[in-house]
């Protein structure tokens, strides 16, 4: 297996944050922006038409991994490890929320739900479907989390 | 930004396909594998208990980009753009997948649902969490698929 693989953005997130602290003060209603695609990819863009949802996957490049056990941002009082959390300061920093899409206009989406930074590379978007719906999860750990967005 | 980010593999998965025409033709109750961690993250796999799902992100290293356009696998009937798909053959050949949490032993996850090939490198494990459930989702073209795991 290789040491690593190099992963290109196709795109760029337009949104009002600027800091962790702005996304985790603002409400998840609030949370509108836009994914501008690069010329290059926009024409995998098509039959997104229809869809409510999209999951938007990106390289959080204010994020550096730091440890493997870190404090979850809405709930600091207990380290837990990183791969039960969404903390941005992972092993790789990517990043993955779904969104619901408001609109589709040429290689700009509008989505709702977005929190990541203004100028966050974006590295794919894929389409929600059924396999991602699971009505009767378990949250473990996270089942205290009352937020329904928590890094 | 820029041109491309460096990604790690900090695991493996097992399961039991070698090629995609393997994991197409499996039954979705029948894909039970495994993540094997790497010494150096075990460590970052802490408070998973009780969670009955997690996000899987891998590298497909067997897929190719080819073209934005592309025959999705379960509907090779019509081109679609990549981005409203799931095909493996991506800009960037991120993969993800939810699946079931069976079981951690140590730095392994037995877990249900996985549709990787045997081998393929893991980059990130998230917890499945109240944000990815979207319970009134609408699927545009993938509505019509039959397939609760289509590519």
């Amino acid at each position: 297996m290789p040491d690593s693989y190099k992963i290109k953005p196709i795109g760029t997130v337009h949104s009002r944050f600027h800091t962790r602290e702005e996304v985790v003060s603002s409400r998840a209603d609030n949370r509108v922006g836009e994914i501008e695609l690069f010329k290059e990819y926009a024409d995998g863009l098509c039959d997104l038409e229809g869809l409510s949802h999209i999951i938007v996957i990106c390289w959080m490049h204010k994020s550096s991994f730091r440890s493997l056990k870190v404090q979850p941002i809405y709930h600091p009082e207990k380290l837990r490890g990183i791969f039960a959390t969404r903390h941005p300061d992972r092993p790789n920093s990517l990043g993955m929320t779904v969104v619901e899409l408001l609109e589709r206009k040429g290689r700009i989406l509008r989505v709702k739900g977005i929190d990541m930074l203004d100028g966050t590379p974006v590295i794919d978007i894929k389409p929600y479907t059924r396999g991602d719906q699971v009505s009767d999860a378990k949250f473990g750990w996270l089942a205290q989390d009352t937020y329904t967005d928590n890094p």
